[in-house]
């Protein structure tokens, strides 16, 4: 059977991804030896940029035509400022981080960079690009938990067993699932220029997903 | 005590909520005298607009700086494409109006014109502005609800009972109190040419709600 | 040779722009009958309303893709306000009308409805669904500078005839054409999805002209 | 006098600028040792930034209420794409960059943080946020034109001094004077909310000067 729209992206996206799974990060997570302090740098980046990702989910609700497709995007909006939000405080609290602390977090140069590129897609773009410009962040996450969670060294760190769990549930394989194939549909009702737009978002927010990683493993800061 | 901004833009708007409280539409409602094909053609309209109003709601928690303020648009957003959405489809199919109509029904001219203006709003404007387009339909339905739901002469027609009631419930007095709160504390936080602007959005929806009204009472339809 | 996108647009649109054509204000206007008041009431309504066609054209600039359309719709835009702005204020005044009058003007409902549509798409479509939403605009315009401008009735009236010269120039028929083909290929290179949509605002903005020539007539103005 | 918005923010980001001034690019420039390699990666961004410079000039003419304040960025914007361009075309041919090179182009990292900032801010602000956003280029620009073009060193270097006197002419000391002007009135006429959104746009476009010079100063590439 042909590949969809998202494999073929992904597919393209390979060699970047593979960097992603074998960044230092994810490669001392996996083997429990992260430093824990790169780990809550990372969870409070992570915690600023989710609630810039339910921006955009909001957007997308807003532009979506079908009422389901709406209130999908309305679900998960609603999901990712409640479950997910006090999934990160929670274990933000595990490893010292306040509640107040994950909010006061400013954005590094690179965390910036990726959002606003997902944030100026979500105003001026279509759903269909919406959704491919999120897919990386989605899909990578969903094999980040596979290949980590799937060590048995993870398992003495019950922090970044925990973490990576999430992204090995039911559900979130599902969702991810779903929100494939909902991008696929997106691009086969596309002509040319947009499906070519998706893609150059897809391939731009793989880098952003590598270069997220790096910037937590170094600790990024703003010249000043 | 001086009043609010919320206030001092309904005492403007006075006399043409006055028109909306003596529209015959809600005055042959109160006395159950309302031809049920004109409240038929009014719920397939306003189940169009609140799609719409839902989308708003998404663009409103997309551009919501604090966190609780994105969720609580994020809340509604999904209330509004569930608890709402249905309340409308069930009090459809008692009138005889299958989902299938409801979804299909294309919007009147007036019906198209105030959306636009919310969406408008939503897309270019600030969230003090949003919040301040969508006050009108927000509030007038609560007055309405009072009015025509403590009128002993409503009684004898259930369908319209049923609908007023929705508005009179302790909740939905509850969520224009606090939004009028929020929308008072926006408009504290601009300087003038916001302030105007929210100013001219109230105004104008507050035509829009009469001449919905006069829309449905009159089964508007587009020129052909 | 098969019709292009903006000609099956137009023959679907037929009917009404037919019953543009011969709507009283253009017979009128072409035989010269026309009272100068509602000409008046047109004239102060068609420069607000060629302001917001302006802020459409800056949107257009901004989301166009090639160099070449950027500087084409800025260009249009840049004409846009000065040189057909001043068209506009020179006739004004011959008629009456004061630059300050005609800048003080607020907008019909109909003329509002038209604008915030326009403006709509503009800020949450493609550059597709912008172009085919103006199109009927300067379309019809020319088709009526042709049906009018062809008349000898309307020669004893020196103020229509001069307002409708300018849309039989061979600058205005040229940059029609050059509109409709880069209309053309937007459609062409966009899927079903995007090209339903153009069609849609196609046949909306042709409802609107209709809409906007009658208001003219009727001298529409808001509840109040 | 107290001195106004603009001021108080260059002020406040007097450390950032100081660093603009003393990075080695400016300052290799002034001496006339700056390597052409290092010159023509920077046309070739820059390039590419004024694009997107005026993508935003479109947005903020859409935005602006005041028809003067339309004008001048319709103007700006037509200037940006015919003067500027072709200014920026005609010193690139001059060091082998050809206009085909120079459209084809990929920007850098930093460069698409900085656009996508500066785009985000003109969707989704208001007019005063999108001034504020892009006060820090057309400003350091101004004063580096004066430091440069000052400079006897850099006399010997007839590329080098024509690219500075563009910034040191009667004409753009005039834009930017009215510009700040403006962004002044914008900013008068802002409640807390909105100028404290301006202050934070203003200080990260100035990091985003910075980090602009030092990308390329390094030839800045994305990671493969």
């Amino acid at each position: 059977m042909a590949e969809g729209f998202s494999e073929r992206l992904r597919d393209e996206a390979a060699q970047m991804w593979e960097r992603i799974f074998e960044h230092p990060f994810l490669v001392e997570m996996k083997e429990g030896k992260l430093p824990i302090e790169k780990f809550r740098f990372y969870i409070k980046q992570d915690y600023a940029y989710l609630m810039d990702f339910a921006r955009c989910l909001g957007l997308a609700a807003a532009k979506a035509r079908a009422r389901e497709t709406m209130s999908a995007f309305a679900s998960l909006l609603e999901a990712s400022l409640t479950v997910e939000i006090e999934m990160l405080e929670e274990l933000a609290e595990e490893i010292g981080v306040s509640v107040d602390d994950l909010r006061a977090s400013e954005q590094t140069p690179t965390n910036t960079a990726y959002v606003n590129h997902l944030l100026l897609i979500s105003y001026s773009g279509t759903v269909g690009e919406i959704m491919a410009a999120m897919l990386p962040c989605m899909w990578t996450y969903q094999l980040i938990g596979e290949i980590l969670g799937g060590a048995h060294t993870i398992r003495g760190h019950p922090i970044y067993s925990a973490w990576c769990e999430t992204y090995r549930s039911k559900e979130y394989i599902e969702l991810v699932d779903w929100y494939r194939n909902l991008t696929d549909r997106y691009a086969d009702e596309s002509g040319p220029s947009i499906s070519e737009k998706m893609r150059k978002h897809f391939m731009l927010s793989s880098r952003y997903e590598y270069m997220f990683w790096d910037m937590a493993y170094k600790m990024e800061e703003w010249p000043t």
